[in-house]
């Protein structure tokens, strides 16, 4: 059901500094240009690491979600690991069925293809990210 | 410097059971066979994710770095992410000209290269394992 890992999120107080820091490690180029998803109440900048992406994610303001785990981990850390999959609803009807919880209805993710996040407690403590993948994963 | 993303580690109080999850996920042939590396304190067990890999990582006993990770997280979560390095001395002397440091010194890890993890200090609150890749990264 679950294919590709599309990216890993991960938190930072400063997309500015940590996009330094990753271009130090993955060379300049892999580092994108930031920028906002209000909807999401975040700012993210993707950084390429060759067979997949690095999603930093930086809060717009204090109501938003990463605001929150940024209290708890000030220095910023692994925030969701995002999987594409070919099928979104059947995917999220699947989980469904088997008492994985979807953390609200679809969205559309920092990729404009439709995303949704799963409850951590019924994914072993890991929040995941579902994207439909934008060739639709095949 | 940083190449491709090996496997992300995720911890779990139970492979057995994670092993499960993750087959339900991403097919029962994608997931491995667990086994010991007790010079870590853990067993571990891949799981194929396409273009990469997750590592589930279970504690041997309670002295391992990962028994600790697991009382503040008791249901399991992300623990580290892997990267691959054509020349890991090199990596080490570059990152340490950064003020990075490396959490001891490298050892033979779960896919039988050399392996080290960095400060999360360091590392924008990230725990890092850099990885020898088996074909020098060529």
């Amino acid at each position: 059901m679950f294919g590709r890992l599309n990216h890993v999120g991960v938190a930072t107080p400063s997309i500015a500094r940590a996009g330094e820091h990753y271009a130090a490690l993955f060379g300049t180029e892999a580092v994108g240009t930031p920028f906002d998803l209000p909807e999401q109440g975040v700012k993210v900048c993707f950084v390429d690491a060759g067979n997949t992406q690095v999603e930093l994610i930086e809060p717009l303001d204090d109501a938003s979600p990463v605001a929150g785990f940024l209290q708890r981990n000030p220095a910023g850390g692994q925030h969701h690991l995002c999987f594409e999959v070919a099928d979104l609803d059947a995917a999220i009807a699947d989980l469904a069925s088997r008492g994985v919880r979807a953390l609200g209805p679809p969205r559309i993710g920092a990729h404009g293809t439709r995303i949704v996040f799963l409850h951590p407690r019924d994914m072993g403590g890991v929040l995941i990210e579902l994207m439909e993948a934008p060739d639709g994963g095949h």
